[in-house]
């Protein structure tokens, strides 16, 4: 079994916003999709250890920004490999709170959606939270990034935490 | 609300085999994604119409092939636009029998994976299935398939049993 081709699944990138009460969260993920359009309803999947995953157990709504190609690393990096519970992750970025009171993060984003949880499933070290969407706005026609577009040009890495993290000892890569 | 924001979502592009004892079947789907690294799990949305949404649901596993860029529309059409229940999918394509007993679909494809369903999620028209992934290989090094590429270069279209479908009445593409 070589694990790697795991990584020929394609995927765009994201930061999912949530809230609980009046703190306010988002983190970089990858793994959004859609899977039923009537109604339209979307999956995402979130490491348990994620203070998003604990907002969005409390508040049972969550936001997804999809960004673009031009999205910096520092700017990724800015969600993605720090926690919401060591820095304020809504200090010196733009967001609006949407309608679910969950942060919309506009700062390289060319569409967004806002979800109401309807299911969470148990996946051992992630949630998969399935919500129906309730406010979808497209933003931009900027190419949305690809993960593949992320490290193939951007040369991004995978958090330990992220589905798709690969560890060395497996063979895989980073 | 813009439905066809949810059109910003990044997918590849897949063959779903599945199998009833000797009985076997193919599908185009563009929702798979992996959900948690370890155990290496992965999930796939299936419209309960589907013969293959049956197959899965009887023989609880499935395989999942990665298309590549050059997979044409007639090779596409061949598995995503008709029944097996009409037609003989495995007909005049390369496939092997993998070790779940499903059909591996080797055409075209830039890796495979095998998974062991473990939950199954009613998501209303579809059936959310996760499954352990059990094998996976990597085939070529051609690039993959993006949905997008899909539908900008390639023209294809999306059929309304796909979650990514929207119906002209709200506003969205077809």
């Amino acid at each position: 079994m070589n694990l790697n081709a795991l990584q020929k699944i394609g995927y765009g990138m994201y930061i999912i916003g949530s809230h609980r009460g009046k703190k306010l969260n988002g983190q970089i993920a990858n793994t959004l999709f859609q899977i039923t359009s009537e109604p339209p309803t979307v999956a995402v999947s979130i490491n348990k250890s994620n203070l998003t995953n604990e907002f969005i157990k409390a508040s049972r709504v969550f936001s997804a920004s999809v960004l673009c190609e031009a999205a910096s690393l520092p700017f990724i990096g800015g969600f993605g490999f720090k926690s919401g519970r060591d820095v304020d992750k809504t200090k010196n970025v733009n967001y609006k709170i949407g309608q679910t009171g969950s942060p919309v993060f506009l700062d390289n984003a060319t569409a967004y959606l806002e979800a109401e949880v309807t299911h969470d499933v148990d996946a051992g070290t992630h949630t998969l939270f399935i919500g129906k969407v309730v406010a979808a706005e497209i933003l931009s026609d900027n190419p949305c990034m690809t993960y593949d577009y992320y490290h193939q040009v951007k040369r991004g890495t995978t958090p330990k935490t992220a589905p798709g993290y690969i560890s060395r000892k497996k063979g895989g890569e980073e």
